[in-house]
Order: C-alpha cells, then structure tokens, then sequence
C-alpha cells in the first residue's frame, strides 16, 4: 500500500500516534474508490441493536445476513464498516484484509429507558477479529457522559498502545439539552470539539443545523459573525471546531430523507471541507443495486464529480 | 467424535471462534439422540434459585437430588445439562465426560425486587469443573440491561479465550415492557438479535406470540407485511433475527401447558427452522418415566416423525 | 487423624472440591465430641458486631476476653469455633491448631439502617490465621442480595481454590419479607437452597415455623402436602432442599428461650436429619460451668443419649 | 531499641501479627517521655482538613508551617505524629527516624455534606515516607459505614503485611444516631468493640458520657448494673470492651475545654485504665511554650505524678 | 540546566520527592522569562471543553488550531503549557522539548448537570506525551468532591512514582457553598490548604474576595484579626495556608476584566507572594500581538518592572 501526499499529511497531524494506529488509518483513508483523496465513505451497521432486527432489515431482508454488509461494503467501493461484535464476528474470517473493519464497542437499544450504552466489546476483541479501529459514542449533556467519557478514555489508551484507531460518535443528547439541540451549530460543534479533545482519531457527528442552543454562545456566534447560514459554512465550522481540520471529521446520513436531500447535505459535507459521510439506515434499507448506485453517486460527489 | 456435515455447516458460521470453542459446540451438537441433526434439546435446572425448592422439587421429590437431573438428561439422550454452580457442583465429577454441561452463571430470586440477576458463578467455575459453555441471563427492558449486558461481555470474553461456548438467556421484562410485550413478536425478535450481537454461541428465547408492542416496530411488520400468523412464521422471524440463522436459537417450553398444546409448540419451532427447545419444569416436575416418554416425543418430532 | 465412614460418605458428596477442602471439612467433621458422627456443633461469637459488647458479654464478662471463646469451644468439646477478624487474630497463635476456626468475613451491626453487611475480613486472613473456613452472610430478600452473593460468590470461588470451606449464613430479610417470613418454612428452606445453589459447603438457617410466607409456595405445599406439622418434620424439609441431604446444614439457636425449649429444638433438629446446631448467645452469655453444661446436654442429645 | 516488660506484655496480646507491626507498635510504644510505660500521648493534626487552615492553625499561626508539628512533638517527647500525606510529606525527610508518624489516610472536611471522608493516601504512601501506621476513620451509624470499614479492611490487609500498624478512629455519626448518642456510653463502647473486630492495633475513641443512646443496650446496662458513674469507670468499661484490653485504646481531647477540665478527663483515661491520649487543637492552637507545658503536665499525669 | 539558588530552595521544600519529580518542577520553574525567580507564568487551554470551542476560539480564530497555544507560550517566554488530551497530543511532538506541558486529566462541559467531571486522561498519557505535570480539579464543596479528591489521590500516587509533577486546580463548588463563596476568603485559603494536603506540588486557586463565607471560620478571622482587606493581604494569607509558603500556588486570571484590572490582580498576587499566574481566556482571546503585549506585561509585573 503507497500512501498518497494528501493521505501523509493528514497522518502529520497525528503526531503522537505510534505506527501502528497511523498505519490502521492510512488503512481506512487508502481504501475503496476514495482511497488517497482523504475523503471517507464508512458504512455503520449498528441499527439492529438500536431499533431491532425489523426496523432495520425487514425493508431489504438480504440485511438479516451479516455478510451482506461486509460485501456491499466491498462491492461499493466504501472506506471501511463499522458494526457491534456479533456482526463483525460473523464475517471477520470470510472477509479477512478486505476492508478495514470498526468495531463498535458501545450499544444502546429502543427498549431501555437511560440516556447510556452498554460497553459490548472490547478492545482485545477488536485485535482477534483484526479490526482496524475502536468506534464508541458519547452523549454530551447526558448525565451519564461523564462516565461515558471515562469509559472511552480508559478504552482509548488500550486501543492505541494497541495500534488501533479510534472513531468517537459524538451525539449530544439529555435533560441539558432541547430536542432541537441535539442538532444544534453550537452543540454540535462543541460535540465535535470535545470528542477531540478526548483523543478522537476520526470524528463523527451529525450535520448541524442553524439553530443555537445555548445562550451564551448565541451571543458570540452573533458578535463574532460566525457563518453558519449554508450547510457548507456550518459544515467549515465544525471543521474548525475539530483542531482547525487536524482531525478527520465525517458525518451520519441523518433520518430518512430524499435523496437529492442527501446528495445536497453531502455536497455541503463536501465544499465545507469535512472528511466524509458514514451512512447506514439509507445505505442498507435499500435493494442492494439501488444502494450501490447511491454509494456511487456520493463517492462521485466526494470525487467532485457531481 | 466425528461430526456430521450438518454440524460442520453450523459451526462453519461460528467463523471468528478458536478451536477449543467450536470443539464445545461440537460435544452439544454431536451429543445424544439428536446428536448430528442440528438440533438440540436442553435440560436447564434453575429453578430451585428462581422459585425455590418446593415448587421446583415437591411434585416430584427425587428432583431435590442434583444427580436426578445428570441421570435424566443423559437417559433421555438430550444435548446438554444446564444448572447453577451448586448443582453442577454437586454432579460434575460423577458424570464426567457423560453429558456437556452449562454452567448458569447468574440467577436470579422470587425473593429479590429488583429486575436484575446476581452473578453466582464465574468461567473459572465452569473451567474447572469441565463444563462446555456458560449460560447467562440478560433483561433487556430492565434499567439493569446495560450492567448485565456489560457483565456477559466481559465473561463471553474470558470464556471464548478459554475454549468455552456461551449461551445467552434473553428475556425482555422491565419497566419499558408491558406484560404482553415480554413476549411480543417484535421484542422476541429483537432480544434474539441482541443476543447475537453480543456474541452468544447459542441463543435462548421464549416462543413469541403474534403481540407487537413498539409502535415503531408494528409499522414495520404491517408494511412489510412480514408473516407472524403460526408459530412457525414467528420462530422463522426469530431465526432470521439470529444473523438470518448463523447462530443456534433455542425456545424454552414457556409456563406448563398442556403435553399437546407443547408439542404443536414445538413443532412450530421444527418447522420454523429453530434448533430446538430447552425445556425445565415440564421435564423434571413429572414422574421420570412420563418425562422420559415426554422427551422421547419431542425428539421425535425434532426427528420429523412426529 | 482417620476419618470414620459416616464422615467419608458426607465428604463423597462434595464430589467437586480439592483435597485441600475436603481436609478442612474433615476436620471439622472429626473435631470435637461429636467427632466422625457427621454431627456438628459450631460456637459462633459475632455478637459483639451485631449487638454491641454489652448486650453480648455483660451478662457473663468473661467473655469479653477473645481467648475466653477458644477456651470454651475446646473445653466443650465442640466441632468449630467462628468469629470476625480481630477476634480471630487475638487467639490465632495462642491456640493454633486446637480447634477449626472459621473466619466471619462480613458483619453487620445495630447502628447500621442498611439491609446489608460490611465485608471485614478476606480469604487471605483466613489462610494467613490458619483457619479451616471463610463464613459469609447473605440476606435473600433485601434489594442488597445480589450484591451480597456476588461477594460471597468471588470470596468462595477464591476460598475454595485455597482449599478452605465455604459456610454460608443464610438470613432471608429484608422489604420483600414480612417479620413472621423471615422464619417461614418456605422462605428457610429457599434460603437454604440457595445457599446450596450458591456452592456452600455448609449452611446456616434459622429453624423454622410451620408459617407459610409466599403465595405461590403456599399452594404447592398444600397441594403435595409436605409435612412441616413438627420441628422435625421441617428440619426434614430444609435438609432435602439441601440437594437431598447432600450438603451439610446447621441451625442457629435462635433467640434466647428456656433450655428446655433449646433441648426439643435441638433433639427436632436431629430427629430431621440435620446437622447439627451453631449457638452463639446461648452459649457465651451464660456462667462457664452453666455453659458447659448446656453444651454438653446438647452433645448427648445428637449423639443419641437424651 | 530496649523494649521493657510492660511493651512486650502489649505486643504479646498482638498474637497474630508480623514481627514488622510489632516493631512498629513498639517503636511508638518506646518513643518519648512515656515511652516503655504502656502509655502513649499522640499529637494529630488533622484539623487542617476538617476545619480549613485558619480555624485550625491562625490562633497560633506558627503552626501553618508543617515542620510545627513534627518539632512540638520531637520537643514534648510525645509518642507519635499523625497527619494527612500533604502534612507528612513536608517533613518525613527532615525529621526522617526522629518520631513515628502516623499517615491520616482518609479525610473529611466541613464544606462536605455526605457523612463520609475521601480516601486520600496510600499504604504505598506510609511506607515510601517512613511511617509506622496507618490511621483511618470510620463513621459507625452512617450510611457509609459498611463502605468505611471495607475500605479499611482492605487497607488494613495490605498495611499488616506490609509490616505496619493500624489505628481506627472509631468516631459514631449518622443518622442513627442523636447527637448526644455520639458519645453516649454504649455507643463509644460499641464503637471501640467495632474498631478492635475490625482488627485494629490502636483505636482512637472519644472519651464518653454517662448517656446510653440505645433502648435494647440500656436494659443490659441497668440490668447488669454495669458502672458508668465516673470517667474512670467508663474508660475502664471501653478498655474492656477492646478485648478485655489486649488492644490499645486512646481517646482524643474532644471539644476545647478548659485545661483543669482536660487534666480531670486524662486523670480518667489512666484511672479507667486507658493506654493514653491524642490530643490536637488543645495542643497546636496554644502558642509552642504553653503547649509544651500543657504536654508536660499529661505526661505527668500518664506518669502518675499529678 | 543549572537551577537558581531560588528555585533550589523551592525544591527543598518538597523534601519527599524524588528526583524525576523535582527535575520536572525544575523544568518549569527554570523555563521561559522568569526562569529561575521561582515566578511562574502558566498557560492553560481547557476553555473548549468547558465552554465549547465557539466561546473560546472564535474572538481569535487562529487559536483553534492546537499549534498556537504552543507557539504563543513559547514565544512569551512562559513557564509551561496545560491543556486536555486531544490538545496536547496535537502538538507534543511538534514542540518537544520547548516547554513543559502540563496535561489536565479531568474535564467538565458547560452541558453537564453535575458538579464533577469526567477523567480524560492518565498518568501514562503524560509520560507517552513528554508532559512534565498532571493536572487535576476537584470541586470541594460538591457531593462528587469525596470522589475527586480519591481519583486524584490515585493518580498522583502514580505520577510521583513516574517522577511526575502534580497541579490541583481547587475551584469550591456546589450545594454547600453560595455563589460568592466560592472565591470566599476563608473558602479559597480552605481550598488551597486542602490541595497541599491531597499532596499537589502547585495548587492553582480563584484570587479571593473579602468575603467571608462560613460562620464559624468568620469567628476565627475576626477574632484572630486577619489581615483580609487588600488582594496582597489576601494572597498572603492563601500562601500562608499553603504551608507556611512550603508549596508553590498560582493564581487564576478569573473572568474577563479590563487590563488594568487585571494587572493591579497581578501586582496583589506578586505582593502578597503568590508564585504566579495562570492565565487562559484572557490570553488566547485577544489577538495574537495584544496577547503577547500583555503576558510581557505581566511577566514584568512579577519581576518588580511595573
């Protein structure tokens, strides 16, 4: 594997990482259809622990089979597919150094009532199924984030004196914090500035919208005329918020949504400067050509090709 | 022991396990009258910790002895013996090698209030007493979900590294579920699915009835029009919402019932592509010789003669 | 020291245990006046943590001193002599290797709101003070019993690696019990089973009333009409939830009553099949000789003389 | 270092210690102007913590300065020095060898409303610094009393077999208790008794009143008629109730009294039988002269000239 | 390096350290333009995690790239630099060797509820990163100050082991303490004593107000006539409840304020013989040159310039 110059320089920003975890990322940011452009595409498949096995895959039933998402993934050319441990389990031998793999290693679930996860796997796990990268979300303004970053940072640590990467989910989320907030500028850029502040390699937030949340930085969006009008402008601010673009930044699908939705909100993605969609609900509750021809489309938006 | 290509298959799915575990898998699938069939036929002996002794024991008092339980299961060529520390404890040396056990590693009490389990036996426990895997029981629903889910994560760890096959309970109860929810289609479906995303080898649920509870998920099952009328659809939703059957699901016999009305129970979890039943006071509250005769059925109708 | 038959036979029961328990069980077995009968007689002094040291030795101030407790236990000929850490320590040297001791490694005490105890000792003070056991409260009933088993359930497992005994205290209290349930005949022999469950090489309850606490146990007693009309007929009753007899069990003496009533109490026990008795007050609270006496009356009732 | 008769009687009651905790407690038993008579006068200063620094030391503000402490003691010939690790850190080494100190490991302080302290040095601190023992307070009638005496119990083990000494503040708060039941007699007896079960080398109580807080405990002291009319008697009933006297038992100063009162309340504590004082604010708020006269005189008293 | 007679004295006070520590506090008080004077000037950047990266960065938007902290320090010729993980990491390799780093292991958000804050970072961070120091907050005051003040009692444990440097940021907070009180005269000097106490080589606390915030300490001030009423006298009597002067403390700039608020602070904290300052939001918000203006300004203030 040759790295590209664009790939070198973003592994320059991770200056402290031992070679190993900056190998795991020029992995994931040297492969598929983007690889060497610095651009990601990364296919989550965590929905059946979230909203059950139905809600997730009775649309495209192919889904039930874990090894479907390891050969969409694949086939569509993506940068790498996160999923819990029973779903890496199942296909991690079959598909072995085929694609980067993310092991998700905290889950909640529709039918339990705290604003927390459980942690399901471990970093030992994510080392004998030969995953290239821990991925574990946060809820900022719950009252469990305290702990939640705890556990992360202790899982952290283990994960990079491993040579993993690590991926933070950063969703804000709780009492402190209003339905609208949770996709709030201000929020979600704080969201994204803390989860690198905890030792993030790769970020993952949802795409802001222009609301603010807290009073306080209303204020200073306000006097310091923060651009935050297109989703592009926003997009540029939460790369500013994530160490001025040294860490690599990518952003969920979101709910449902037309298509030319996406593809705008990903071109936003793109001309704002962030590094890339992780995208699940859409990708897999598709026939698998119709969700291979949209991968393709949003590659080729990545590939400034539309 | 050679295994047959149908337990060669099934354990084929197991892909990311070490030899020693899938050897244990083996010793289960291989054991008995349906040994090599791929089907299974579990006798679990907790309910002296989840009752007491005397509804457990008293209609049929030579069930207070640990032994009766080895002997019985072994008689009737069942797949596996499962019990609490001190049941296994009070056997493991005299019926050695004779019938693989499972070491139920947390129990709860009808004297405790909390929607909970104590841990009450370690893998350390089922090491050295030579059992092939451990149980454990999850409450998904509960507000104690996530600390047991944490708590099987880190023992499916330590047990896979060790060898060891692990068999996840997934019964939903708790303040989000109603009564009728506890064994709706959709949440049957989604314990199920859980269990296999932490990892379990084997999963045990109970047989679901044609309830829907989430709203979220009853808008699914109508629109896609997924097929709940027969036990054998649902069983058939349970073993798709097992990795589209990649892993071993296993019914449990549910409240006393009728012999018939258990047996048209099982032969729905035959026909919907289920692995079998683990079946408790219904065996060992009846005289041997009517449970002996009663097992006999059901393996005969796992055999598909009846 | 030559074990008798009747003791090698309880010891094939605990069939799964290193030599090194089975050693420690023996010499409790063959200590004493009762010593290869399969009969005990244990002293337990934890009165001073429960009660206070006024209300446990005013009443004969010999007793506050540690050594008095050793003095009398080996005097009276006695199986085994328990006590909390500091007790233990201050007689440890001094009559090392004269009686098996049994170290009381958690407490409560009656300045304490909590349904709970502190752990106040370790298996490595018991293995550092020579003792031949650990011992262990639990509270099956508090919303603190799964803690409390998941104690005594790391402590065993450490304790019986070791090559001690395991004895479990088994006190049902607690929000879900009423006061006459603590001593009910289905709750005791619940709480002896679960000891039992819990790897308990012996077990300690309370004798019980012929009160019945639990609706559900109530029918099937009444249904398979098990006989708790005598003392003796309920001590029948606890032992047979005891794995059928295959686990020892011992019966506190309860609060203070006339000797008389300790006399019948303690012939129901034996005439049930029991174990024998652990009686703390009874014993220290009284003058030596008076004492003495009592313990011998109680030695010639098991061994068949009174 | 000559040990005398009387110390090697007190270290023989210490039976099952190492030779490492006995040279310990003897080096505090030999140390200053008592030193070989049994008796000991310890200087704390733990106020600092529990007051904040100008409450505890601007009456006499030589006094901020650590190495105060460590002179006043080596000065008034007192046995030992205890004190939190910042107090100890400014001077174990200046004073390295020249008195035993003891390590405060936990603290609480009066901006805390839980009823609890912080855990604030090591066993590995005592031993890096020199120390002797360890000190920790237990709040017996809190609701964290169960967690005060686990940890204590862990930090204990490691503190024996590190070769050091124990000392237990044993100091009765709560909610259980009233406010004068937090020195009643029966209270401070049960509290010392705790403290030497917890296996305790040297407890620390407050010097009790004639008050009995507890209605069960009351009837067995009327009944028993044991004698709590003179501070002697209840000194003695507390030394009985630390094993009869096999563990040293010392009271603090309490409150700020007037210095006849405090001479009558030592004059108690020898009478009774106590092995001596810890005496803090009445000490380091006097300016130096006058709290080295003050010293001179308990240790006359302790010496049985005043 | 050769250290100054100054700061050599200063190290002689923290008599029970060893040698990697000391040279570590050697290293930040001999770098930069008060190198030596045993004057500090310290810049911390933990305002993105306490207030979000728009509050912090956007007045000044080249200091949301990490590097310019580094710079800034360097270029001002101060004493070491103090920030979160992800900052630190961000440029630990770039300026290795230019500053010392002091990485702040715990953090708290303007979006949690709860007055605690969650653990970011380990002893192991700091060494893997060149860091010279941990730093540390606890909230005295909080119910979660118990807690705090054990994990950084565990932490610093560890980190003088690894010849590390320990700072305690003691900020008073919560249900016991009123608004003004947290920067209450008596409160500040408590906090800080209870720092130097916990073992902190630099105890960094709000300069203090007048007043004075409980009853009993107000007593003590009053009658014990402390000098409160210029910032000097203030500082003074915070440097004096720091050991008599024996531990290094520094001041925060607190809230936003004019600057020449600001320096007469500064002169106050010289005065009262405070080490230094440590000052973040009010550097790194202004430009880069006006910052720079400012921290010469500053540094000349402590060296009796202005």
């Amino acid at each position: 594997m040759k790295t590209t110059q664009k790939v070198r320089k973003i592994l320059s920003c991770y200056e402290s990482d031992n070679p190993g975890t900056k190998a795991n990322l020029a992995r994931i940011l040297m492969q598929g259809r983007l690889g060497g452009s610095g651009k990601l595409v990364i296919l989550p498949v965590d929905q059946g622990f979230e909203h059950g096995p139905a809600r997730s895959f009775a649309p495209n039933p192919a889904a039930y089979d874990p090894h479907y998402h390891f050969e969409l993934a694949i086939e569509a050319g993506l940068s790498a597919y996160a999923a819990p441990l029973g779903m890496i389990e199942a296909g991690a031998d079959t598909f072995a150094g085929q694609i980067p793999t993310i092991l998700k290693v905290n889950s909640s679930n529709s039918l339990a009532r705290l604003k927390d996860q459980a942690i399901t796997a471990s970093v030992n796990d994510a080392l004998r199924l030969g995953c290239s990268a821990i991925g574990f979300t946060i809820y900022p303004g719950s009252d469990y984030a305290f702990e939640m970053m705890e556990e992360i940072r202790e899982m952290a640590e283990e994960a990079k004196a491993a040579g993993l990467a690590v991926v933070i989910w950063s969703y804000p989320r709780g009492d402190a914090i209003s339905k609208d907030g949770e996709t709030a500028m201000d929020i979600c850029a704080y969201a994204a500035h803390m989860a690198a502040l905890l030792g993030a390699h790769i970020i993952k937030v949802k795409p802001p919208t222009a609301f603010l949340e807290q009073g306080e930085a209303k204020k200073v969006y306000e006097k310091e005329k923060i651009d935050i009008a297109t989703m592009a402008a926003r997009i540029r601010h939460v790369v500013q918020s994530c160490f001025n673009g040294k860490r690599i930044v990518v952003f969920s699908g979101g709910a449902a949504k037309g298509l030319d939705g996406l593809y705008d909100e990903v071109r936003g993605i793109r001309d704002g400067g962030g590094n890339g969609s992780i995208i699940g609900r859409n990708t897999f509750q598709r026939p698998r050509e119709e969700a291979l021809k949209m991968l393709d489309t949003l590659i080729r938006i990545y590939q400034g090709k539309e």
